[in-house]
């Protein structure tokens, strides 16, 4: 049992907040009660005013709340620090404070006092100033953002309103989530406090975060080392001006980037470059986060689209490693002439089924080989799902990679792959990224 | 009157090839009657064999077709120089030869062959060995590849595959061309002289080129100085083992990518990494390639986009320009305390339509700003469109680009900027990229 389990696992729910259409309170009881939570514990809306919404009673004050886990709130700032006292008085051990109006408009002393009342009541707290959390596993949907699906990624972030456009951009992509944590202030528990307690969780298998600058880079360091999920970052405030503009946004401090960059790759966190590139890598990772070395072998129906993706892998500082003649002789006796058995390996546009399983299976047993990237421009009269099956068939087991293009011709086959869980993206340099991610970011430290 | 012309614009086109469905001939000719150019010009389906074939009737010679200017090749290599001859004999002055079978399996005395007998007859000719063209404007589909939409863009391919792709990312993202040009071999037309021709064209509005390597720099180099159209150029093989790859691909050289590199910028061409790009400078390309100075304001409703953009702005070598005093004390004048009047303008989280556009409009006015960049996460209470209907209304003169976050929330936003030619991009890092391209490349020379 972790303390932060009354957080994310909780039986009993109050929600504290206006219960008026249109406002934060009665929203995330919304979104709460849309995901079901009332049938796996207790949610109680608390307002003084009392009356019902959506068929709860709504309580006039904490005290008539039977059992208390964890306490979300969304009322005034300055009713916050009697909410926590009442919280605690109840037996909760969690609170997380959407509730503005604190440390970032100056209101620092209020924030102490919130802070003195959860360390008096034993209380971890989230946010102030915060959209919230989801813990999509226990159904619980305690925020006002857009909903996302169950799965395996818990998303930690600073910044409330990249949380939102994150939590959009998987939505439109099917991608699911353990977790939402938005922490805000980060009065109490920051992203550290997260990265740790999600390295536990076990509906977790990969950790993203958001950040703009950290209390304790050393601890931030040492619990991404310590943690044998994958985690991905996104540093924000890496730019002088962007630091800058850090400061006056939450008023800590950026640091400097290098420091960062190089501390990452030694944790053996992936750095990644804002939201495409951090569903990219997420997707990476399904075959392995730091599992594979610089020599990346290209198979391609296409000469242009594997020349891209050949310049794309060079100049990440990896290798379009040159195969053995062994792999190379084994590969002629079954291509067509016109192929070319040197690395990228093109096996000429009316590739089918037989052919793209026979090379991956021949490169895959290459040992100089330590990743591979399959590309398919499927000419009209080859459906891609054939390519796709063809991998899905294949008996190969280095970590593999797929960009089909493009458009509708690739539809069905790009359904199969996701189907299947092989990582795929839409361009041969998205592609080449996606096993920039995958090599050991240790040895890239330059 | 060009020469070109009874390539892009005949009213006489012969279809040389098999007419039996699934064959590249038939294909062809499906896609040509598909967009209705027998109601334009004339379409003669040629084959020994005769018969009847999608309501027309096949000639079984060049011979028996009445007027000819542009012969479309598909038959077999070993007949086209005699179709070719034959073109000519009929009056034909262009060829689009997609049979394959040429230079690039070793054939190159039959390439010669057909170079002879084409400026023995003053034909110009587009291949061997490629997907074949498109005339938007003229109703010409002539090629076996997805058909696009009439716009703007002329786009030039030495990939075929990579072009089909293109078209397949086109089309579902709905971007309009003037021309597609796959050019194969390059026996007689290079992109060269499509740059050229396009830079006349009253069709086209901006020219795109993927290149892998070129016979002539320097006249590449020289075209692209002269039009004042945008140009904005692929180069693939760039790295020595891409380079490599050019070579046993298409057997021409990739050469220097250093070289090319400063040549685009000094000749004013925008050079992008891969398809993704591509299209985004296209986008870009609407509000004025290299009409910008280096300095940008950002705009935002959420800091931690505004810092991400901020970061990738920095990092392209432009600057999130310091806005004078006066318009800081003009935006203090109407914006909550809360906000950021420094650059990035951080006017938080409920910005409205009216908010928006008075920033705008205060911030185009600063003489230290030359471009701007308006990003918005909106919350779920203030419709995209909203904003989007305020960066429409407002008035302001310097060349401005949007990111808007995410997903579905947007989605009634983004069509009204698409609307209105206000270009947008999904993240905010591919909108700093936006303004990049905009900015001035010449002045961009390491």
């Amino acid at each position: 049992m972790n303390e932060l389990d009354s957080i994310f696992y909780p039986d009993n729910v109050a929600l504290v907040g206006s219960m008026k259409k249109g406002k934060i309170g009665y929203e995330v009881l919304k979104n709460i009660l849309d995901h079901r939570f009332d049938e796996r514990g207790n949610i109680y809306p608390v307002n003084p005013k009392g009356g019902e919404v959506l068929g709860l009673e709504i309580r006039e004050s904490l005290e008539e709340v039977p059992e208390l886990d964890l306490s979300v709130i969304a009322s005034p700032a300055k009713y916050v620090p009697s909410l926590i006292e009442g919280s605690g008085n109840m037996g909760a051990k969690g609170a997380v404070i959407i509730s503005s109006g604190f440390g970032e408009i100056g209101n620092k002393e209020l924030e102490e006092e919130v802070l003195k009342k959860a360390q008096k009541n034993d209380i971890r707290v989230i946010g102030p100033n915060c959209a919230g959390i989801f813990s999509t596993h226990h159904d619980l949907y305690a925020s006002f953002e857009l909903p996302v699906g169950e799965g395996g990624l818990a998303f930690i972030t600073q910044s409330g309103a990249f949380g939102g456009a994150a939590l959009g951009w998987a939505k439109v992509r099917d991608i699911g989530f353990s977790s939402f944590v938005s922490y805000g202030n980060a009065l109490d528990l920051n992203e550290i406090d997260f990265i740790k307690y999600f390295s536990e969780d076990e509906n977790t298998e990969i950790i993203g975060v958001y950040l703009e600058g950290t209390v304790d880079g050393r601890e931030l360091m040492k619990v991404i080392k310590n943690t044998n999920k994958p985690v991905i970052v996104i540093k924000s405030g890496k730019s002088s001006r962007g630091s800058e503009a850090v400061s006056s946004h939450t008023g800590s401090l950026a640091g400097s980037y290098k420091v960062y960059n190089t501390a990452f790759k030694q944790a053996g966190a992936v750095e990644v470059e804002g939201i495409e590139e951090f569903f990219d890598a997420v997707k990476a990772s399904k075959v392995g986060i730091n599992s594979a070395g610089k020599n990346v072998a290209v198979i391609t129906n296409s000469g242009g689209p594997g020349i891209m993706c050949t310049d794309k892998i060079e100049s990440l500082g990896l290798n379009v490693v040159e195969i053995t003649q062994k792999t190379r002789e084994e590969l002629k006796d079954f291509l067509p002439e016109q192929s070319s058995v040197k690395n990228p390996v093109d096996i000429i546009a009316d590739a089918d089924y037989e052919r793209y399983k026979k090379t991956i299976e021949t490169v895959d047993k290459d040992d100089k080989v330590d990743s591979m990237i399959i590309l398919c421009v499927p000419p009209g009269y080859i459906p891609s799902k054939d390519i796709a099956r063809s991998i899905i068939d294949a008996n190969y087991e280095k970590p593999l990679i797929a960009n089909f293009m493009s458009g509708e011709l690739v539809e069905d086959g790009l359904k199969l792959l996701n189907k299947n869980d092989i990582p795929n993206f839409p361009t041969p340099e998205r592609a080449a990224k996606g096993v920039f991610w995958i090599s050991n970011q240790k040895s890239n430290i330059k």
